[in-house]
């Protein structure tokens, strides 16, 4: 195997810990330099390449590479920007080798979701077919752990954490203040079509009783009558309930709650989403006091409190990725393999799946994970939920705020003639 | 000085550290018990001791009691009830002496923001006059930190630093993401009248340029084409903006941005606030794509990044207010006091107040805090608040979730014969 060059991207949404796999990839191409030449990163992810905007990694020091480890966000930037078909454009996909030739990249590592292994996937095919072979592997990443194969997805595991612990902390809040003051209250997270990140906030609860007391799931048609029903026991109960609410739940129709809003005065479409919507919900038919918190890119940058196993298994793919490709291997993805039925007995190690069964397939919640009423999460749920979150993996701080990686961010100079135009 | 029992409420929106006072006040009277018999706390505040619902204290164990120093939120109860002025209601203030008579109670600690100081004066003047005195200490708490004498409120550096952490992490988020999707990103906090959280949020300033780019305080009169502007030159210059704003950012009239929004199509109010106010401006203005987050709950309960400096702060007032009952003192706040002239050189002490000039006053931003431009804190500003957010405090963790104490909370048995209305 002659010694090649390697290209790394970070691709759609950033994670707590996608850049802990970039560290898992970087360190381990710099323990293999007899077989890895420069490691090539892609200013903006893919862009980068198209552009032939190549960060050039060995300008960065050893110890910028660790502290990678602990850096929340994509440090190299990445992009929403799926490429088109091989039929629509080809002409994107024999660009991108054609700058991995002029640089003579041999492998090529695709940090990303579903979208991201198929394009990982065509790489690895068309590059065969234009006679410059290229490894092409897949590093999985989503805060939406909707990736096949794999046991869970690097960068769930924090965004979990994040909205178990905000989840239990803020019904305290809403405990102490029920006599008086607010009785409900809602935490709208992230999760579109799957509801990981909403069951994820049952890991809240500790004893019956617990909150939340109601978690609303993409996966489960949003019933308004059996909701406020619910909402009012909850209150008559307890003294307050505390809901968790996916982004994408939504009616039996299909349509999302967050656009069965309305325009407001000026006609525009009332901004916000789920939460104030259920907020006007509880309000208006229920006449109970409300406060609802939107989480946002707070929740999947929230490095300061990631889960330690994640950030463990983030940077294992990264490093798997890279023995894969050493090893000959392409058009593959390394996984994460669970062992153990709960948290007590819970272990894990890495396999891998072929790139050909990954590419643009959604992993939604099992139904024998949702309650029987739908709003809650089972033994069996939390079962798989719990061992995912384990273990506190602190960033260090100084002056009160914690220290993240800046990188320097030199490009290597261009050696096509040629620019692309892209977005 | 005879032995007399205590009793101890926590009032008004609670924080991560009003426990740790909790703690501060417990801990010290155990040791005192030669002078101070039990501590009875009110069931959800001040309401608690309306109604004659007493929490015996000293029914929960040592253990518990330490735990309260990492548990957020009241863990008693807190409650949002003002006492009417003495003209209006003298019953209440008159029930109030009579619980506490009938419980020997002779010391009152009060853990609250300006409206309790007025109430806690207004106990110890009046149990003089009745015939009962009841040393009355005022403990003070206000995420806002708008309390006057004391340098900062226990509450605020907590809050403050989860503000700067969430700022800088999602900053990141959309730094990495800005050349294909979000550019601008606003995060709505707390502070209805004054912007000491807001303008926490630039601690998160690292190096010049770092995020906060713009902060929206409700000391500065909110300027639509200045803030559009800003934004503008800030997308162009850096690829993204980040907004911190207070959430009684307001124009110069007095109107809230949250209130200058519009009603929806059926007429209702619309729900949210200034980040969604500020969005549909930069969407509709500058038609950038944005994100926003409302942090709402999650910035006051968010114990699992304390400032540990708080946290200290939290326990020694709660402390120093037992200490000063039992050296005979009356109707004053302990204070803290600041020494040096920055994080680097910063150390602090406990003074004291007196009630009659704390009470109903708020302490705002001054203006040497505030840059020219209005959208930014100062040397000065960031000196004093710097030194607040020092240091981490981590709760311990079980299963991946910080444990919180739980407290038993056995009421004491009735002692007067008449009930007492109250909401």
């Amino acid at each position: 195997m002659s010694k090649k060059n390697a290209f790394y991207a970070q691709s759609g949404g950033v994670t707590a810990v996608i850049n802990a796999s970039a560290c898992g990839v970087i360190e381990t191409a710099r323990q293999h330099s007899d077989k890895i030449g420069k490691v090539y990163a892609g200013l903006n992810g893919i862009v980068g390449a198209l552009r032939e905007e190549l960060i050039d990694v060995s300008q960065e020091s050893t110890e910028t590479i660790a502290a990678l480890r602990h850096t929340p966000s994509g440090a190299f930037g990445s992009c929403r920007y799926k490429l088109k078909s091989l039929e629509q454009n080809r002409a994107e996909y024999e660009r991108l080798i054609e700058v991995f030739k002029a640089h003579d990249i041999g492998y090529f590592f695709y940090n990303g979701g579903g979208d991201s292994a198929d394009t990982c996937l065509k790489i690895s095919q068309l590059s065969e077919k234009m006679g410059y072979p290229i490894q092409a592997i897949h590093i999985p990443k989503t805060v939406d752990n909707d990736l096949p194969f794999t046991d869970n997805c690097p960068g769930f595991g924090s965004v979990a954490k994040y909205v178990a612990v905000s989840t239990k902390e803020a019904a305290l809040d809403v405990a102490s203040m029920c006599a008086t003051s607010t009785k409900v209250f809602i935490l709208e997270v992230m999760g579109r079509h799957a509801g990981w990140i909403a069951a994820a906030g049952a890991l809240a609860q500790e004893q019956e009783g617990d909150a939340p007391h109601i978690i609303l799931l993409p996966e489960v048609a949003f019933d308004k009558e059996k909701f406020l029903a619910k909402v009012q026991q909850t209150v008559a109960d307890n003294g307050y309930c505390v809901i968790v609410a996916s982004e994408g739940a939504q009616y039996e129709d299909g349509t999302f709650l967050a656009d069965a809003g309305s325009v407001d005065a000026f006609g525009h479409k009332q901004l916000g989403g789920v939460a104030p919507t259920l907020a006007k919900m509880v309000k208006n038919e229920l006449g109970l006091k409300y406060h609802w918190a939107l989480a946002d890119y707070l929740q999947r940058a929230a490095r300061h409190i990631a889960s330690a196993t994640d950030v463990e298994q983030a940077y294992a793919v990264g490093k798997a990725a890279v023995e894969a490709a050493i090893a000959g291997k392409n058009a593959i993805m390394p996984t994460i393999e669970r062992n153990g039925s709960s948290a007590a007995d819970y272990s894990w190690s890495i396999g891998e799946a072929p790139l050909s069964e990954v590419a643009n397939v959604e992993k939604f919640m099992p139904e024998e994970f949702i309650t029987a009423d739908g709003f809650g999460i089972t033994q069996a749920g939390r079962n798989y939920l719990e061992p995912l979150i384990q273990g506190e993996d602190y960033p260090p701080y100084k002056n009160g705020i914690p220290q993240y990686a800046r990188l320097k961010k030199v490009l290597v100079g261009k050696k096509l003639e040629k620019g692309f135009d892209v977005l």
